[in-house]
């Protein structure tokens, strides 16, 4: 086990090189490209009046997630999701994961009868296009917040704020029997369990997908899994607040 | 927290009565009715000779599952996706949940190059109709492997079991602060912290998937639900061992 | 013709052992499992306010259905249609049939603007699906109407029942020159003429489909046809009746 | 029931005009106007070698059709099918009826491996559009085959003609009381009992169904509607003979 | 060069054979069947109630239109678009080129708030369908208005007529470096460069689609192309003139 | 017409500020991001050994391209056309438009039986999207060609580069009377005349479509709205040279 090193050089409680870019485009309430390591994700917040008709005169807002890949975002190119007429199942887990994730945090009420629509597209994939995602999707659902209020269409409550807490997400997984943080494909694809935690910036978890692709894994396993993502995403929540500051 | 009782009368630790009807239908190499409750869901194996595209030459079997709900397993009725000419997300997710979770422990070597479909349909809905479906489903691909067997189109390896080792499911969650075994609808729909867990029958993690539904929960949480989880998974994976004797 | 024998040892004018458990699932306004020997169909009634589009504001209800096969209800796996992206010819042809054949003996006026579907899900498929939704489908009409009458949404004219005769139907074919009633697969694969006659209670009729498969037929075949089915239809009438007695 | 007359002044037993014009089209192995009063149907034959997947190397060849309306065909603009992204339940019934009705006829082993497509457009649309196209599709049919035969695709076996008999169709209906011949539109939607029977020039049955709209009907009336039936098929078979001399 | 002569021995400014008949179907407000040489196109024009909701309460009136072809129109059978379950690229290029040339006279302030629809079925293709198309729909949708003023649903202004002007369209291209007037599909499927010019009765353009299928064009080359079009739409917009009058 | 003036400032013939990325992403064989102002496209060449089926065994190659908006690419938010399940009509005909432009230049033979993929994403569209597509996909491809020589899958003919010359494009549109080169969104949707024109760096037309949205156009202005293309289709080309040198 001492031999043990990544192909990256990184340690395996080490982030890839994680960068946020505000206001990507002039497009969009908030418009956020995020980089770990190789994988970019452009993401776009539309604040829009109105929400879905189930949610309709109950006085709340409402948040959601559209991901998707470029069709050459990966080494091979895939065929346009819109071309075959159909949604494949991977990229309507993953909205939904990050429509979940982010709505965790969120005062509805100061939101309003308004919808954020958070469009997540992986321009470039390199391994944890969904954790970098949540984690760009924050900020750019940050900006449409702060537009939403300073444009008068949001209503902060007396002492709370609309975003309750942050939200960050990494990836975490067994590589050769190691415990390894933010894998990128080459891992990932190898990985003998694979984890995605979602937590607040309070250190709290959302969401917790864990998944054994080779192995089952036991409970201390998945003991060291979660000290390693709390690490990440500590690291990823002091980033995201000193990009919003 | 001394008053609190679950609606159906259980312990917080206790499953809903569980039984697993195997040959329920002539056609299927193998073919369950699993119960939890009033959560019904009828599996069926389909055994068939290949194997998709992508993993043709290769020597090596599959074993995928499609979920699918009846329009009226639930108190309202739903309308079909056949006739919506689309697959949910939400259904799309769970076969894919349930075809992975089988296939980590298949022997794919033995099973040659073939393919088992298991098919999990929800005759009716009380919460709980993927972790039925996982632990129904294990029976009905036990069934469909040793039919696989029977009429040699299964090659065991020596000293090896194709399947090595049982499969089960069982949701677990936080209602009104307390952590609770087996969620039904009522329940299911009003948890703060809601958890599938995938088991082996060794007591290995295959699946973890857990969200905060309301407040974000923290690591303590998570180990009194993945106790709970625990010993449900133990029972399920006895009444699997008792059922296919 | 002194040595024909069909393979199961049934009559030329015997059904296959029918039943009709009513209340087989709790959710549904009607919920009746239906056995014409092997063949199993789930029929649901769900009752709702409502009528389409172009019959509101008419004072009248509505009543329709929808017909499906689970993928492996036949010998070997179909492809689901919500997988396929459409329904196929086939499917909605039985609908079709399913939703006219009841609605010919509604009384829309009493029904209100309330609208009944009728699920019919066939469970394993051994020939008769259609018969067999059909004469199942009107039991758990019956239940819906008697559930809307009792909840008030229902409102019977004086002196005339909401549903005005009860329906059934009954297959009928020519199988190596011998008519037959009540085909299973095997029959109805090799028939040369096969006919699907719907017939109310008071012993007339509301459709008949027949189709010479091989042979075109006379006029004297199709009466004798016709009067097997209207043996067939009898005896199930009868038995309907007895069942909601 | 002596003042009944029909709004178009025919006799009930009376056929409206019909005209069947061969070569309607350049392009086609057989390419048909049929009118069936201002019901106007292009039928045309497409001779194509090969046949589908599941009928390869059998030595037999298949014909099938398609039917469709074009949107102006009716009173009202109905939304194209294409534009709406799928075929309709009665679309593909009519489809389905056409093809089983002409493949009653055909030695598919004379045929040989070479598909017949009978596409069926409704140009203008008054009542018996089903019936129209199968009595003109025989025709186009008819000289596809004699296409196939001139250009040595098609091998008649000795003594046999490839089309063992012609195939006709026309509607039937109960209005008013008064069993009708060929109902236009008028007709057709308030007819009591609707019926569409397709026979060979031998004055055999290949196909009937019969439907009541409003009152069930009686073995009695089902009897005079096939008289009528029989009249009419006679007199199609007869213009068809006549136009293909 | 002195050798070039045409298959059809037309010269290369000549039109094909062009014939327009009005009220070729009794549905439809305007009803047209459309001959350049062998294209043969059905032109109905629906004038219905009500526009786009993206247009309600605008006061203005809609013009669009949907072409397709039937399967048969060409010399080997196309699959259906409703069966594919999607329209082509191609069909809707031309379905929007036909709209928008047609919308570019119409006075939509008389008009109201009405849509009229112009349905172009190609019954039989020989190249030039979407010049027959835009110069058949234009006299179908003269009918139309002129139905929509006699039944009092369109009020032109005072001095000035709906539509301000007549449209017309032809095919030109290169062949064999020869510049030539209305391809037929022999040509155009060889043509170096081919294009589409669509004009009004006075002569302006309203649409030049001029694309090199070969050789890039030069600006002289497209002079040339530009005075056979003139050429060939003036002498349309004759003949629809006397065609109206 | 003495006081018009552009509202970004510009001469009536002068371009918006060009620029062109080259190897924007790892990923693809060309990776070009392309901006006319503010409108940003990604082009990604995609390589890939075989040909679409029509193709195959005749020695040659293929370019085809695919183009598409993100959702958040204009001022409001476009629903994606994955989600609705179709591509629409302005997609195709621009994907249709890019792949027949880029075609005109190939040596297909020398591409030998490989096909390249431009896939022209739009991440913000401020007009002109069509264009800078264009323009931008030309690089990529040139690059992907490059790729393929360099490793031995493409095989340049003797003394004749794989790409006869290079191919741009550009907008003109008539704004107020004045004919302008490469219009931003705010002039596109007010223009009376609007045009895209192709053109090989050699100066020669590769593709026209001009419409008049308001009033028909005459051959004079048509004139000048070609002088004005010319004129940027030179400085497109000369930067397309420098960026590649």
């Amino acid at each position: 086990m001492t031999d043990f090193s990544r192909k990256d050089g990184r340690a395996t409680d080490e982030l890839r090189p994680v960068t946020i870019t505000r206001n990507y485009l002039e497009a969009g309430e908030g418009s956020v490209l995020v980089e770990f390591g190789r994988t970019k994700v452009l993401c776009v917040a539309s604040f829009t009046a109105g929400v879905p008709r189930w949610r309709k005169d109950s006085g709340l807002g409402w948040v959601t997630s559209e991901y998707a890949m470029l069709p050459r975002a990966t080494d091979t190119r895939n065929q346009r999701e819109s071309v075959k007429g159909k949604v494949g199942g991977r990229t309507q887990e993953i909205s939904r994961l990050i429509g979940r994730s982010l709505r965790a945090v969120v005062d509805f009420e100061a939101l309003g009868e308004n919808t954020i629509v958070l469009d997540c597209d992986v321009l470039q994939a390199d391994g944890g296009t969904r954790t970098a995602s949540i984690t760009g999707a924050y900020v750019a659902l940050a900006d449409a917040v702060a537009w939403g209020i300073a444009n008068g269409h949001v209503h902060p409550r007396a002492g709370k704020p609309v975003l309750r807490d942050s939200i960050s997400a990494i990836s975490v997984g067994v590589i050769d029997g190691h415990p390894c943080l933010d894998l990128p494909y080459e891992e990932d694809s190898r990985a003998e369990t694979d984890m995605n935690v979602v937590m607040t910036g309070a250190g709290k978890f959302i969401e917790i997908q864990g998944t054994a692709e080779g192995e089952p894994f036991s409970r201390t396993e998945l003991g060291t899994l979660l000290d390693l993502a709390e690490k990440g995403n500590r690291e990823l929540a002091k980033l995201q607040e000193s990009v919003l500051a």
